[in-house]
């Protein structure tokens, strides 16, 4: 059985979904320049049998998004990138289509595909050669999966780097399993050295020629049985791919049970911090301070800023949450300015939103009378909902006490925190008590 | 690359963790009898480098719990076992023996490990040798890793009875990568057909005179660097091992992201019906069947009781969710003798269970002071978390309007479904609105 020695796939995968430091990340990749024309075909034709699910899981919802959106943005992320082939089968034209258009996809041309694995990559292929201007093709193909949607710029960058070389690479994984050889009557009959023998994962990388040629050439019975596309590139242009060893996070959504995962990965890679807005009274400024340090013991980072004006407008451009700290229960209109700031930017495009009102009362101070406030909140709320944009409200009451004072100021963090994690769109509007 | 045709490992693992139908299934299964003693070893010394955590994977908590506790629970359920040995490294003896006790677990034996995979299993054989009398030694001896949580006991019974006819028996699943032979320069030199070969997977069954035989014949150099059992079966005891294909269920928890999936599966198949107790009271039936409705559409089965007196006590011995339904703000005290009962019956041991106090107002009755009736729930629900019971509270208004009291009911089956498989701990005590 047993154990492979390689890299965890860590607590996540920042540089597919960054959050809140994206420019910082696209400084250090801009030292991978490819300087030559790359493209991807991404074969989703799959009927997602072993999901367990009705829906072939390329189309499954993942925190809302079908999973082949997620795998296509993590190619359109990359500059050097210029096009993406996805290939679906011919009843799944129209929903690709649907999903290209509603999630913005820019590099997308959906082709239908055949009835194999190999047809449809052939499709693919052949739909990057139809540009009538040969410098317009690409020099190197990707092929991927459309059910890998971890998938980073760096490890692309080598696959693309090395079939330039080589003609042909394809990443590699150590066994997880040993691989035994079965009698035909079902014992064992010897099993392999697990030292000398690799998984073949994807990505694959190709020069065009090369995958090309392979397709031309290959047999009808390749087109129907084979399996792998780095067999044909050797089988009939002579070319042994370079092999390289991917990471963890290559890993392909297989059973319903990897969806849980993909959702965990991305929901953790959304969670890692939040953007607090105070609006400079000192009160909120104070308590945003003992949030921030309560937040940070539950591993989640906050950013406190008095506005969004100037510099800070940026938040409104990145993958962050927000936090509006509120010092009079009246203040839901600052919220909802938010709320309109963060839909001008086009912000919960890809994934659901998360902003949270946390409201200080005073003891002194006249209570809004509760169904009136817990109606409003959800009100705003539920408008927020249809635009991708979850809001909730945490009300914690102003104490003397500093031990009560530090016990709200936890549960606030840990409430928020939840919430964050979470994203539960049954919850939204909820109006919860620290 | 691509696609085994195998079963889906569905939308979850009945037999794993039964939902309010215990005794149905416990019925089913008494079919399967096992007239000789069967005992496991567990090897459970891993370091878990792969998981990205600090804390070995075995020991990292899935839904509360330590992976380890859920494996074991899974055989002790199985009445025809008798006896698991479970392996840990020295170090961990101590937290082993903590967690034995914790969860009340019944069959376990902790061992020291040893240094190398192999070595941990052999301890735990020898363990297993150690009883005086002959007739309380296991005929059988079922290996297993200590992160494949969902073992069933159907397949269980398949490895036991193959075992025992030829000696060795494993489980086998078909390849999901291509498995390729690589050059020494790193280059491919050739791929496998796939249709040959199967990834040995665990559990491994042994009569016990074969595994013991095997180990006291096995070399020095196996014990450090060897991976599979049924290969020292075959190469020191001429025992060619029956091959079983096993379900997708078998997978075993390797990273960070199968944590994620484990406790999903756990959830989901703790999140499948509710037990919903009205009081009796016409208003609270008629809620109660409204309910009933609107959950279902949500895949959540709610069966309906008006007290949980005679054949109805039956739903605390289940892994069930209880929903209070209440037509007076007052009736907390009712809630409070629920958990009681629950406490009790001890119900909350293995996984944290949910109890939704849904309250309905009229209009015309005096509301309860908002602040007030939240302290009191969030009062009971701090201490009722102690005991790894989440309780939650609904409130709702009784409308005149349908469309208006459809809505609301719909809100409830809603957030009673989210608060259900979330199962979160920050959110309970919360008086959430409908």
């Amino acid at each position: 059985m047993e154990e492979d020695r390689s890299d965890p796939d860590g607590p996540s995968h920042p540089r597919a979904f960054p959050a809140g430091q994206a420019g910082r990340r696209d400084r250090q990749l801009g030292e991978l320049r490819v300087d030559f024309p790359v493209s991807v075909v991404l074969p989703a034709g799959g009927t997602g049998e072993r999901t367990g699910l009705s829906t072939p899981k390329q189309f499954c919802s993942v925190l809302g998004r079908p999973l082949i959106s997620v795998t296509v943005q993590a190619f359109e992320r990359v500059s050097w990138i210029q096009s993406v082939v996805v290939v679906v089968a011919k009843e799944n034209m129209e929903l690709m289509t649907d999903i290209v258009q509603r999630f913005q996809h820019r590099k997308v041309r959906v082709v239908a595909g055949g009835s194999t694995r190999h047809r449809s990559i052939c499709n693919g292929v052949l739909a990057l050669g139809e540009e009538e201007d040969e410098e317009e093709r690409p020099k190197v193909v990707i092929i991927h999966d459309a059910v890998r949607p971890f998938v980073e710029e760096e490890f692309l960058y080598k696959i693309a780097m090395a079939a330039k070389e080589h003609g042909a690479a394809g990443a590699i994984r150590p066994l997880v399993s040993t691989v035994i050889a079965t009698t035909a009557e079902g014992y064992l009959d010897h099993s392999l050295e697990r030292g000398k023998y690799r998984a073949s994962e994807m990505p694959q990388g190709f020069t065009y020629s090369v995958i090309h040629r392979a397709y031309q050439r290959c047999t009808e019975s390749d087109l129907e049985f084979g399996t792998e596309c780095l067999h044909l590139a050797l089988q009939y242009c002579g070319t042994n791919a370079k092999l390289i060893e991917g990471p963890p996070t290559l890993w392909k959504v297989t059973y319903k049970r990897d969806l849980a995962a993909a959702e965990s990965i991305i929901k953790e890679s959304l969670s890692r911090s939040a953007c607090v807005i105070t609006g400079g009274s000192a009160r909120a400024v104070t308590l945003a301070d003992a949030l921030q340090e309560a937040a940070a013991a539950l591993h989640l980072e906050l950013d406190l800023v008095s506005d969004l004006t100037g510099d800070n407008g940026r938040y409104l451009s990145e993958e962050c949450n927000f936090i509006h700290v509120s010092i009079d229960g009246s203040c839901l209109s600052e919220v909802e300015s938010l709320l309109k700031d963060l839909e001008a930017a086009n912000r919960a495009l890809l994934h659901p939103l998360v902003v949270i009102w946390v409201c200080l009362w005073r003891p002194d101070e006249p209570v809004t009378p509760e169904p009136a406030a817990a109606a409003a909140i959800m009100g705003v709320a539920s408008a927020a909902k249809l635009r991708n944009i979850l809001l909730y409200g945490i009300r914690l009451h102003q104490s003397e006490d500093p031990e009560r004072w530090e016990r709200s100021v936890s549960k606030v963090a840990e409430i928020t925190s939840a919430l964050i994690r979470e994203r539960s769109p049954a919850l939204v509007g909820q109006l919860l008590q620290a």
